[in-house]
């Protein structure tokens, strides 16, 4: 049998983060593009928009400034509190899932 | 912001046991009755027989034996290797909501 396993963030009961919107914040962060974040992860701009929204609202942290204009048709990138988070998050979730595996398979024999 | 998480137990891709199975089976094996244990946890017989059916035929295990008729109308206690189960199942889960939590506060600052 396998071990799996979610984490995720909530503020005041809310879910603020979990892994789908850590992972469109990490790609905005990598492409420097709303649009094209979404379009990697399969999802449409507007409903990155949206998780974007709802990711602001319930922190209370600014993520992401976009640049409107300009030859590439603007862009987006993470702002400072917005990086400072995602650090920390992946800091956090880095050997996570090697420990909870490891204290299952001490424990779990089946 | 707080840390939220579940783990469950899988096998070939499907769910064996998350935290609502194992709660049944611990109710069973407390209360010596699927009856009385579905009560307690407010769902119908039917839909607790339905979950014991699930995890017995995913995990290859059988869990529950029941006793029909007698004084008390029948009673249900866990096999020996559905004891054995739970038993690991609660040494590891013991313990992981505090060390995830404390990981978390360790690396996240906000």
């Amino acid at each position: 049998m396998d071990i799996r396993f979610k984490v995720w963030l909530e503020k005041g009961g809310e879910v603020v983060v979990g892994n789908g919107k850590v992972g469109l914040l990490k790609m905005i962060a990598d492409l420097g593009s709303i649009q094209k974040a979404a379009d990697n992860l399969g999802m449409s701009y507007r409903h990155a928009w949206g998780m974007i929204q709802k990711i602001e609202k319930r922190s209370g942290i600014k993520f992401v400034e976009t640049q409107v204009g300009g030859r590439e048709g603007g862009g987006a990138q993470l702002t400072p509190p917005g990086q400072e988070f995602l650090k920390q998050y992946f800091s956090f979730r880095e050997g996570l899932n090697e420990s909870i595996e490891k204290k299952f398979k001490a424990k779990f024999k089946k």
